[in-house]
């Protein structure tokens, strides 16, 4: 809190009972947080109220104090509990009033779907007295853009993501824009690493982490490691030019273990490289059961270079479809590298692909030994150029999806460096 | 702000630039929110900061006067922009210490992997002076529980989701309910919908939807429609006996539409229903990829019931492996009922599995026609008793991982229907 400072900026606060229900995921605030990004507004913090009027009121007042833009969320619709145009009235001491041209509008838009308003839509034609209209060009409820006080503007949204969007594209960017809140702009870019963890990664970057423009940033999830790297400059140009040589740098310390750049996935990539190749692909699965196909096909395009697969979740249908001998699931059990391996080599004769790549494991929480434990997963790749296997013991401690899902990503890196180790055939 | 009083509950702050920026859904404050509306807990505010140490402090002090109980995530990590533990003891001038315990918990747990620790993980080993350990069964990095003022404790998680639940399960709940910040219990239930649309659900149910004690919320996501029953009692026993009537009033109005309660799936419930009968399934799919068998194999258990199946991508995987006729192909495409129908009942004969289930569509974005719109999907389910196939038309605005979504479960759910309908064999 305290005294106004330099670096007052932007913040945004989202409006609803439901958010702190946890009903819904709050979508808007990560769609806001992406366009304030890209248009380089340093934007410190988001909040979540319930529909609360003392609370919203205590809130603006906070923000006044901290921030030089607030923008807002929800609680713009005709209901008991939409408070928000009435609360920040009150949070400033002026009173509301009604804009015709809004119930004119309201009239309008209802009229136009062979409807008349029901009076409770005349609450939507409120607004604080000298705030400037938002329009709504989808709904009946508009927005506003107010300045209560010097150096502190409120932009408020209706809830509705698809009216939220379409108001924030034709009225908040040009008002933001043309109030100057930034200067220059902030790019940014995702580097995706597989194969290394979190901790380590950043050691090896640590000089790297404490640059200030441009800056590195390091996260993790879903079994992936991945490096933020953003720089500020006076033109997006600039921007990237800051980003350029960070980027060099950095996937030249980190090598084969850095696989994409933003919305690149280990799939994407994969597909690329044998696209580039003119190869082909099947999958053999057994415990991650249709999730490396489905990792795959969700890249569009994928057709060009994957044929299909076969899940081969029970012993019979290794067998019968991909033609596992049954003396090596007696002698090694199912989840070992040689089945892994006749998997492999299996589904590719079966589909007649150039890439054949299966995965089985124990992937929880039942079926785990003291010699096969859960998480332990043999992955095959076979090729033009022979077949090869491993085993990954993944745990069990995160639980069956985890291992499925690291079962997914590692078999696709393995094919990945197998694909960047063969020279195209 | 202001002073102190007897409204002071529980709020929420998510630490992480990556959500400032938009990168990633801020899936944590809707979990912790579901599980404290569960708990009976008032939570009133959720906020999110970026990585840097002087706001964190300032809210750390903020949240101190108005809230009973901060909760945390994110920041715990090893690298230099994890910050949480260390500007929370700076908010309150308490030092830091190294936790011998901590750094033995993460030397072992590396040790059981082959690994041996980096040292920049010592730094999860510090916090502050008087803080209890919140122990990470999964992870590396531990929480804590802190009251570094009379009426103020601070409770923080690591921003891994699956850390963090396993966490907050097995020593924040225990915690919260022994320090007793609620009056009576909150006990909800959630039912599952498939095959109707939220506002004609909420249609049928207006009346129920106007109650107070208990209530009755819709929401909807990934194409399913839920609602949540909320009652509110001096004791958990009694909440129940509130929400029994109203589930079984909703049960009845809804017939076939409800498919489950709580964590229950269409996948879960689907082979459990086959596991009753002792009957077996194999699946078929070509634009899913592998979905529908990556979410029968989500569930823990599955290969009771499900033997495999065919991810049938391309034209000849579908004739080679499945033996659907060439002339099928050509004569009524790959997306029709035809082709489905031999899909379903090819499954089903080369896995020998009682029911056999086949999607073929367009998922988009590319590979529509005027007859054939990307969207468009045929669906066949066979079993002892026939096969009957269909198309649905899932349109194409929502985009490729939307029709595959929405395939996966409108096969499982047409499964469901017939399993319903079919005597056991």
């Amino acid at each position: 809190m305290g005294a106004r400072s330099s670096s007052r900026g932007v913040e945004l606060l989202c409006v609803g009972t439901e958010l702190l229900l946890g009903n819904i995921l709050n979508g808007n605030a990560r769609w806001i947080a992406e366009q304030l990004a890209s248009l380089g507004m340093p934007h410190f913090r988001q909040s979540v109220l319930g529909d609360n009027r003392e609370r919203l009121i205590a809130f603006a007042r906070e923000a006044a104090e901290r921030s030089r833009v607030l923008i807002t969320t929800g609680g713009l619709g005709p209901t008991p509990d939409d408070l928000t145009a009435e609360a920040l009235a009150a949070a400033f001491a002026v009173p509301l009033e009604e804009r015709p041209e809004v119930w004119a509008d309201i009239e309008a838009k209802l009229a136009a779907r062979g409807k008349v308003p029901s009076p409770s839509l005349r609450n939507q034609a409120l607004l604080p007295k000298g705030a400037a209209l938002l329009p709504n060009p989808t709904g009946t409820a508009p927005g506003m853009i107010w300045t209560p006080r010097e150096g502190f503007t409120i932009l408020t949204f209706p809830g509705v993501p698809s009216e939220m969007r379409a108001m924030w594209t034709e009225s908040a960017v040009p008002w933001l824009r043309a109030a100057a809140l930034t200067q220059g702009v902030i790019a940014s870019r995702q580097l995706h690493f597989w194969g290394i963890g979190e901790s380590r990664l950043a050691e090896q970057v640590e000089d790297l982490l404490a640059g200030t423009n441009p800056t590195v940033a390091p996260y993790s999830g879903g079994g992936e490691v991945m490096l933020r790297l953003t720089a500020q400059a006076p033109s997006e140009p600039e921007a990237q030019r800051l980003l350029d040589p960070l980027e060099q740098e950095l996937r030249q310390r980190s090598g084969r273990l850095c696989f994409g750049r933003d919305g690149e996935t280990l799939a994407s990539v994969v597909l690329a490289l044998l696209q580039q190749r003119g190869e082909t692909l099947a999958v053999a699965e057994s415990c991650t059961g249709g999730g490396l196909g489905a990792a795959l096909t969700e890249v569009p395009g994928a057709s060009a270079v994957l044929l299909g697969g076969v899940v081969a979740y029970a012993d019979a249908v290794k067998q019968h479809l991909l033609g596992v001998p049954a003396e090596l699931l007696a002698c090694h059990g199912a989840v070992s590298d040689p089945v892994a391996e006749a998997m492999a080599e299996g589904v590719r004769r079966c589909t007649g692909a150039d890439w054949g790549v299966a995965i089985t494991g124990i992937a929880g929480p039942g079926g785990g030994s003291a010699t096969k434990p859960v998480g332990l997963v043999h992955l095959a790749v076979a090729g033009p150029d022979g077949c090869r296997s491993g085993a990954e013991r993944f745990g069990s401690s995160h639980g069956r999806s985890w291992v499925r899902r690291l079962s997914v990503g590692e078999a696709l890196n393995q094919l990945r460096l197998r694909l960047l180790d063969a020279p195209p055939g």
